[in-house]
């Protein structure tokens, strides 16, 4: 068989795998992310990675991102035949165009529009499917990238009570997976546009606003400063909006705070709605008994998308501010319910799992699990016993042990290598003499240490072991 | 907000998306699928949906199936940039075709060339990602779809006992799912091609024969028989032939009779190796225990593909014989060495995890799952009582129950229906007088049954009532 040397077998740029050991840390993250999420009645979906181009763009929903168009491409054989028929008899002609998902909203949005009535509403979904970007490949960039995202989406009303429980499972989630303090910070977006009301900020001046404030950690104090009176706020205005953000403390204390500015600022309506909501949502995350350390009230956070209208978080790695926030989400009205002209209110929190996953590896916040998801190698001593090492490397697996049976013709010490190498923990060495007494050697490659159990009892001791 | 009238938000044809329910189904699937693979050490890989159409077209590998390129679509505004300026800026320019993968195989050979270094040998994977075919998007048939793939590949030599142990997780797979009898059928390439060597036909004919007579089927002894001839095929020829895919019996009466032959005919030299491969083979199935009715050798089956050259199986869901083997796959030598220009031998078997999943719903032999994960709801009663509603279902899931803490605010009624809808159990209700006492009413919605039970006993009530 000689070497195809021409061909470019490397991934294309952006396109990147796991190693198995990290496959299996993201396998693992995805379980843990999906129990609580589905402790929490949230139920799976999972849309094509291919929609049609129309729904990808419709109201500019494309943003900024470059998705990725896709068109069929004939077997060498059929091109020919095609080419002499004129016809396309694949049936798969070019005549809708159609692309790659480039987020998991959009998708929600015309899978809600599709699947209307066989849904109930409020409809608490999750998914955890890969997404498409045509980004520059720079660092911690992918193009292919998994978002593990809850939307709770109600045809009418839907209750703050369900911003409350985004934290409590955003808390849940970080604490399962030990990756060290974290704190989520939590805004509402009429508090902060209600405040630039208030203050006498045009309404037109507003979101721009917004936007420089929810830099404030970015770029520092004296710029946001600089930035907001380049757009025309006065530097009187500016003063209150500096003092606003930086107000902190407990929750208690920041809330008793904004209720107090509701009553001495003026045009407060929009701004006493927020603080009202703010306040629901605490309360709720208060009786959801998520710990008081796991979360703040942060004026200055606002989520650059345009389309949150209330609740806001950020969550943020204690000690690696520089990561960014690794969970994020909020409140939107009028998102999901394009495609039917409804409004339906939603709220909802993303996990970007590939690009969080490879910052806290590259950090040594998380560390690769083993090759491979085998506890327990049985080795090949000899191979007329081999009868028996299958029939014991079943009942290992019978009491849910993963096992590796070793078909290994070479020693056992190189067996003992391509275990430890793969992270196995445990050999099982039976020779002659062991099978006609029904015991094993247990090897533990770690400590090294090596004793005889019989064969009916391996399983429980190895199970104890593990644990 | 007005409706986007004009957008097509109905999902491109031949990719679609299941409902809640559906999807929950997949994943007790995918879940099963993975922790029997696991159990034998199977180790997650998933590589990118995206490759270079040079590796997809690698020696022809593309077969006959249609597959998709990409290529970026940039949003409105950068379209314009880039038309005034000339340039591109977003570095994913065209240069290198890129396109989407249509099977496991050739991503699996791209990853081991990659990472030939990292991975340990024999390197057993799994993996149970979607891949995408411009197939035509008839009964059964999507072009986005999930298979879910193990093989074994080794360096060098592969031991026999890698292609016994397919079977044991074959038949533990479907006894998990409990989707009836099935029967795992069991041939050898060598075995089929080595008796056509030995009755005479050319090599240049062998080829076509298996693949006429792995049509026996489909097509029936008789039409198997005049394509045999129309091949040029001697009548005495075809008898032999036909007679000797007859062959019937118990594993050890088929195997006997092989070994007879193997004495009897001429030029039995690769027949008789395959004879061997499968003996080994049956006894290594034997002695990891899997039961006699789930197995058997049946001489017809060769599997269309022509990469296999030794093992290939076929499982057959008896009853359902129309819907096709729904469990498949074999020994090959040049699969997946290809761009190394290695020869890597590997077994492997394949489930075609959407498409037999939609024909078992549609067979009515498998049912969708309950809408939600969620298995009780506490419902609103009194507002005023939410934070205990709150406090009580976090008691639930930490005890391992999944719970939706209802916030509607209608009556008890329309939660119930909301609840029973979604197809949970149990409904927790607890009004003020409850409270009080700490008791709660629990409600099974299937039975009708309502008992009182103390809150600090509910979780175990419940987890009583599920198993």
């Amino acid at each position: 068989m000689s070497k195809s040397e021409k061909i470019n077998y490397t991934n294309p740029s952006g396109f990147t795998e796991f190693l198995p050991g990290e496959k299996r840390l993201e396998s693992y993250l995805m379980d843990t992310i999906r129990k609580v999420y589905e402790s929490y009645g949230f139920t799976p979906i999972e849309t094509p990675a291919v929609e049609r181009l129309e729904v990808l763009q419709a109201k500019g929903n494309q943003g900024d991102n470059i998705i990725y168009g896709i068109s069929p491409i004939l077997p060498p054989n059929k091109q020919a035949e095609k080419e002499q028929s004129g016809k396309d008899k694949s049936d798969d002609n070019n005549s809708e165009a159609r692309a790659l998902k480039f987020d998991q909203t959009v998708p929600l949005a015309a899978y809600i529009a599709r699947n209307l009535n066989n849904l109930t509403f409020p409809f608490a979904r999750y998914q955890m499917d890969v997404v498409f970007r045509g980004e520059r490949a720079k660092d911690g960039r992918f193009r292919q990238f998994r978002q593990c995202d809850i939307d709770v989406i109600a045809r009418r009303e839907l209750s703050l009570l369900y911003d409350a429980q985004m934290p409590a499972i955003i808390s849940e989630i970080f604490e399962a997976v030990n990756i060290g303090d974290f704190l989520i910070r939590i805004n509402n977006r009429k508090v902060l546009t209600g405040f630039f009301q208030s203050v006498g900020v045009t309404e037109d001046q507003i979101k721009t606003c917004v936007g420089i404030v929810d830099n404030l950690e970015k770029i520092g104090e004296v710029k946001v400063k600089n930035e907001l009176e380049k757009q025309g706020i006065s530097s009187e205005q500016t003063e209150k909006i500096i003092e606003f953000i930086n107000i902190k403390g407990s929750v208690d204390e920041v809330l008793d705070k904004l209720r107090h500015l509701a009553e001495n600022i003026s045009e407060a309506e929009q701004f006493k709605l927020g603080v009202d909501e703010l306040e629901t949502v605490i309360s709720g995350v208060r009786n959801l008994g998520v710990a008081d350390n796991r979360y703040c009230i942060d004026l200055s956070i606002a989520r650059g998308l345009d389309y949150y209208t209330g609740t806001v978080y950020e969550t943020t790695l204690l000690g690696h501010e520089a990561l960014g926030s690794i969970c994020s989400g909020g409140r939107y009205e009028e998102l999901v319910g394009t495609f039917l002209g409804e409004k339906m209110p939603g709220v909802g929190i993303s996990i970007g799992l590939t690009r969080l996953m490879s910052r806290l590896l590259k950090a040594d916040i998380l560390k690769s699990l083993s090759a491979t998801p085998a506890q327990v190698m049985v080795v090949n001593l000899q191979e007329d016993l081999m009868p028996l090492y299958l029939k014991v490397s079943q009942q290992l697996r019978q009491a849910g042990i993963n096992v590796i049976t070793s078909f290994d013709k070479r020693g056992l010490g190189k067996q003992f290598q391509s275990a430890d190498k793969q992270g196995i923990q445990f050999c099982v060495i039976i020779g002659a003499d062991e099978a006609a007494v029904e015991k094993s050697n247990l090897k533990d490659l770690k400590s090294g240490e090596q004793i005889e159990v019989s064969l009916d009892k391996l399983a429980e001791e190895i199970q104890r072991r593990l644990v």
